[in-house]
């Protein structure tokens, strides 16, 4: 029987709360949590629910990890803090000289933000303004994939495919030319040598390396990848990676771009860079872009802040995911994660409902195929997700694209039971 | 003598980082500071600076607050973050409920996100679905005044008026009818009556209430805003209050608007909501516009959703700080702050440089004048910058407006220190 806390606390929430991204007209009463420990969370029923998306792809360490929380706490008893401006701290240069060692020599300068989404609008806005601080006024196009996903603040829409997500705001964003997805890597390939006809048009190319998530967790090769580089690096155009759910080992590696011969320009981060403990942001890039902003004009520098641009604690949050990243542990628990996931899939090759399996590093994704087109309002997907609630594991399907995305500590014992779980899903479509 | 920790840390962050507003070819280096208490900060070589402008107008409580950082820590220890569509937290319900209850009675839903731009973006995302929701396709133009500051992703850079801000991206910024600044109240709803003759037409009017801020201080009366609002009102068009800086307590009442007899229908809120520890976001509005998203078309939900929204930390440091700003003392220096401010303003009617004394609550300004043209490009602006630094005081003119803006806490004796060195650089000026 329910606690009577937990219905007192989602009757509260229903009425003072509005959700991100649900339709509470049809959507279930949220579920509160009241702890969380390693890879799981429990709510105020004492259910536990294992995290198998760390929390919107964030999570990279487990819940509440006490030496994440202790490191964040000795910051905020010294500098809380402070203004970015004109000022400086250790946590900050600390960061930033930590994160540019594990990236590509090019990479040399760090932009704080505060999300995925203002880390794509600052890159953005360091290359329209690379040209026109140069005096090239023509290159103001931006070039994207279809079916991404950079971000919800009216500069990231523009950059996602017209799209139910946008529609209301359509005619307010900035236009943006589309390739088809780099799942197709011939059309993707065609589409993009036929944009350079008109390459001076374009300031920027901007993709999810090698997964393209909310889109359906599509994956596509480094080599499609390192081509569309190429081409846009031959036109001088920018590269801009968003390695907001890629970063961090998600995939295997540090980062996506280790995958890359041919490096991006300006790359950005969220999610994971902070273990999945505080919102941040970071755009980086090289010296030469940086110093294109070099001037004794004023108007020449990047007009973007945010009041808490790199606040201590979350430096210090950062910092302290960076010690557990850097673990021999933590990179033997990744590739673990990603040997159980391969051999997962490969037992399943020839499931009547399970298709397209694929595994990039931690992350598996496959696509319930009952005969309606894949999509992101495709009608499984409620049906799924509250299947996976009830059987104490949090999945949140995009459309029939089922994934799982989980914190790295978890064990195999626990992949199992979601693998088990999965499989029982689909085969109740079958009966 | 400089510590050599300092002049390291200095160069380090040369070395790497690429700071927020900041034209690093002409202004000084960073100065790191290690550790904050009270109102004060201290760099590496133990100098201390007066943080007069609570580090971009956030840290209404003083720097490194031990009450903050362990309600921080505690909330760290239990549940750091969850995904918050389908999932909730007590620290969220409860800060949604807190604060709704400091709030006029028209407000009754809370949509959280990660910083003041985010929480702007969401306001007028809300105010264009609400009549897109409801079929009604005309109303799609904002208004917004000149010299207004609403954050710097490009919807909120939209929301800003044509400036060196955002030249370089002003092709891709959405259209926006703009009103004269209301410190000209006459010219101000003048303008806004004849907008009204394509009243059908807008479906948003934005504003900082009382006082804006980036813009350089510009204070004007609750009864041009009231007057503006009402018509506003009679025309259906929704407005927006952005009382990003102006919350908790800064203008001497919990919010602007309980200064407003028309209140607004939609309020933005950042800085000061979490005391300034931690980056957060508000979006507040009626259940009425709420409802309007309600369907069983999941098409008709808000899209919008940043990873960490409504973090649990983060709302724990929101929670500790309503604390405070519950407390009588809280009150007690509010009052105390801004009769100092008063009663120094007074003493300075006649002087032949500081012009335009003007107090709201706990804010001081004044411009400098020496015969040059007011604005943010002010050349006396570094001067003045680098006087009260020298001084151990933490400001940043707005071109040639000085304000004072610190925390609540700070003393009779510290802002006479600071009223004495604004009248020691004016009179410099004057030699």
């Amino acid at each position: 029987m329910p606690n009577p806390t937990n219905v007192n606390l989602i009757q509260r929430d229903a009425a003072v709360i509005w959700h991100p991204f649900t339709q509470h007209q049809i959507e279930p009463l949220s579920i509160p949590i009241t702890h969380g420990e390693g890879v799981n969370l429990y709510d105020a029923d004492g259910k536990k629910y294992i995290d198998a998306i760390s929390s919107w792809w964030v999570n990279i360490h487990g819940h509440s990890h006490p030496y994440l929380a202790k490191k964040i706490y000795e910051q905020a008893l010294k500098l809380e803090q402070v203004i970015f401006a004109g000022f400086t701290h250790e946590p900050a240069i600390q960061l930033a000289e930590r994160l540019l060692s594990h990236l590509p020599e090019n990479f040399q300068k760090v932009f704080f933000s505060d999300n995925g989404s203002t880390a794509v609008e600052v890159g953005i806005k360091m290359a329209l303004q690379f040209f026109h601080n140069q005096g090239i006024t023509q290159r103001r196009k931006i070039i994207a994939f279809e079916d991404a996903y950079h971000g919800d603040t009216f500069g990231a829409m523009s950059l996602g495919a017209p799209s139910a997500f946008n529609a209301p705001f359509q005619d307010m964003l900035f236009e943006v030319e589309f390739l088809p997805s780099p799942s197709d890597p011939e059309a993707c390939i065609t589409a993009m040598q036929d944009k350079m006809q008109e390459a001076d048009n374009y300031a920027a190319f901007i993709f999810e390396p090698l997964i393209q998530g909310a889109g359906g967790m599509k994956m596509y090769s480094p080599a499609t990848l390192d081509k569309l580089i190429s081409i846009a690096h031959e036109h001088n155009i920018l590269c801009i990676a968003d390695e907001i759910m890629t970063g961090f080992g998600r995939t295997g590696k540090w980062f996506a771009m280790d995958y890359l011969v041919h490096k991006p320009d300006i790359a950005c981060f969220s999610k994971g860079l902070t273990g999945g403990m505080l919102a941040m942001g970071i755009t980086t890039c090289s010296n030469e872009l940086f110093d294109t902003f070099l001037s004794d004009d004023r108007k020449k520098m990047l007009f973007h802040s945010h009041s808490f641009t790199a606040n201590p604690m979350t430096c210090a949050a950062a910092l302290a995911s960076l010690d557990l990243m850097e673990a021999p542990e933590n990179w033997e628990n990744i590739a673990r994660v990603q040997k159980s996931h391969e051999s997962w899939i490969n037992h399943l090759q020839n499931h009547p409902i399970i298709k397209n399996l694929r595994v990039q590093g931690t992350i598996v994704a496959c696509e319930l195929e009952d005969g309606q087109d894949n999509g992101y309002m495709h009608s499984i997907r409620d049906d799924a997700y509250q299947y996976f609630i009830k059987k104490g594991i949090l999945m949140r399907p995009l459309g029939n694209t089922l994934y799982i995305l989980a914190p790295y500590c978890i064990t195999n014992d626990e992949l199992k039971s979601i693998y088990a779980e999965i499989e029982n899903f689909a085969n109740g479509l079958i009966d």
